[in-house]
């Protein structure tokens, strides 16, 4: 806990990240509201120009009917489900064992919705056809992630996409894409979004992931799904009469960052490449399909803590501010490209890497 | 309906607004942020400064062990009584049938967590120590708002406050404080905040109504409430990565308003004793017990929105943006009184109010 907080702090004094948009500081919201006349009038519970612009802009993008706007991602995916559970009558889902709904939002599809999730595959897989082929019966929907982000952000392949498409509407199966990062999963699939997004009967985006806004969700699908999804946006009580702060960000960031995917992911698979070539040290996966990939030890949280600890503090670079545990004799953290990257001196990153090869190869294997 | 838009539009024109804060626009948010540090960190899922500083500065105010903030107290609300139902192990609470609960929320409370409700007393009236006593059995929980908005904004006696609280304390039963408006009732009491609070298990205060902030809510109780509230305002998509655009703006303007509420209400007593003089117009309170009261016209909104519209037009005062049917032979409109008020020139009010008078009495009194 003290090592942790250490390697926390100096992260934070680091004067480059190799991750992410910056820090998430009250500047992200200046910067984007500068521009914004005084006395643009505020959205009014989901009406008003700031957020049906945005909806509709959203719509467009994802090539559906219509979208909506919600305060968080955990709201919008539960309430998807729910409208495709009632729809069949039944209370059951499917999904990836590691989904956002079964390890990040306490039960809320169970406790909310009195919704059974069904697992398709193991912890350390991606979902292939097979997954969904032999899944049991009186399934409602299938919620896809893509990527699939506690694995490191893999990807099934884009074939299998069509065919755990094609196979949910010859057995009236809701598919249901988990899009948080769907963005930076475009350049290495080589689609439009609106291409991916026609596999599937609803879409969830997230605005503060590669995007980063500063917090919020778009939902996506026919004219009939959004309306039902906008009464239930009312009874979870995400229907604020004010949504603009979170919905100028949004569209500020997407503006500045939805094209720039492209770049990050080239600089996920370089990163990726750099961390693989230090002793002792693997990415998963081995090349990046998106602008993420987790960074594994094979070294114990606790000896591996003290190298990146000294590593910021002597080249200025924040590699990371954490470790997770994956067992006693490994450990782990995230990483997601964003505008930080290139702003680090490459002399300075080539150096940073080569100590910490160095220092892995002389803890390790004296 | 274009009537009624002509109405909006001549409201949104005039140069003076009878009640209200003034324009829900952009400038609300960078007015708050102006004096903020660009460095500031965000809050981070319900930790960090900003959220804990504020959640403590509310805490103290109600006198209650612990604060949450919530992104709506429509989500603070159903959460406050899933707590209580589930203490009991009942699904059934009760309220006023005017409750925002029952007519706002589309049926959130019963859809999402099963609890069922039982009316306390009439639809025009205020919740008395007897509708309690005779309340059907099995009910975890009471929720009273503070004062009754859909009827005008009226309250119960403090007494009658006192008494109700000592015969649910005496029967298990939970009291719950809608105080979406409890600022706003002090000064009517003669009363703090903790005075209040003190008689009820849990309470929820907007900082948006009279405080004037963008959205939020403010959910307080003991310690053992407020962390399971945290765990289900997760589960309701409500613990946001940042919530500090609403929260800084919720503090800017609880420090610029909170100390005014004694102001507003007697600002709504004079304003009241205005519109009761004119012809064939009554408040609701006759005498305001907040900010708040209604206006009621003995004529159809079809009459009236004629004669509010050419006001508005020749006075440049706003007086509402819309009027809502009652029956056929009457209808009305809300007050809220605020900065605005105090803006206008006391002989162009004096002027406006005679107008209304004349132009009543010669529509509807030849």
């Amino acid at each position: 806990m003290g090592e942790e907080n250490q390697l926390e702090r100096a992260y934070n004094q680091t004067a480059y990240k190799l991750a992410g948009n910056g820090e998430r500081n009250i500047q992200v919201l200046k910067e984007a509201f500068q521009n914004i006349e005084d006395d643009l009038e505020s959205d009014k519970y989901g009406k008003g120009r700031i957020i049906e612009d945005f909806q509709k802009k959203m719509a467009v993008l994802l090539g559906k009917e219509d979208a909506v706007f919600f305060p968080s991602g955990t709201m919008a995916q539960q309430i998807a489900l729910r409208i495709w559970c009632d729809e069949k009558g039944t209370g059951k889902v499917a999904y990836h064992p590691l989904s956002h709904l079964e390890i990040h939002e306490e039960g809320g599809l169970k406790e909310l919705h009195h919704i059974d999730s069904v697992f398709l595959t193991k912890r350390d897989q991606v979902i292939d056809l097979n997954d969904v082929i032999k899944m049991e019966d009186g399934v409602a929907a299938i919620l896809l992630e893509l990527p699939q982000r506690e694995i490191g952000g893999q990807l099934p392949s884009f074939e299998t996409l069509e065919q755990i498409s094609q196979y949910c509407r010859d057995r009236q199966i809701r598919l249901h894409l988990d899009g948080a990062r769907l963005l930076e999963v475009l350049p290495y699939y080589q689609k439009t979004a609106h291409d991916v997004c026609s596999l599937f009967d609803s879409v969830y985006l997230s605005l503060y992931k590669g995007i980063g806004g500063i917090a919020g969700a778009i939902l996506a699908g026919d004219n009939d799904f959004i309306k039902q999804s906008k009464v239930w946006k009312r009874r979870h009580g995400g229907d604020l009469i004010s949504l603009y702060p979170y919905i100028i960000p949004a569209d500020y960031y997407f503006d500045m960052r939805s094209n720039k995917m492209e770049q990050y992911y080239e600089e996920a698979k370089e990163v990726a490449e750099r961390f693989n070539a230090c002793y002792g040290i693997s990415t998963l996966p081995a090349v990046p399909v998106s602008n993420m990939f987790h960074v594994q030890f094979r070294q114990a949280k606790e000896q591996v803590e003290p190298i990146l600890l000294e590593l910021e503090q002597q080249t200025g670079i924040g590699i990371t501010s954490y470790l997770k545990e994956m067992d006693e004799h490994s450990c782990y953290f995230e990483v997601h490209m964003g505008d930080g990257y290139s702003k680090i001196p490459k002399e300075l990153l080539d150096r940073t890497f080569e100590q910490l090869d160095e220092s892995m190869k002389h803890w390790f294997n004296q």
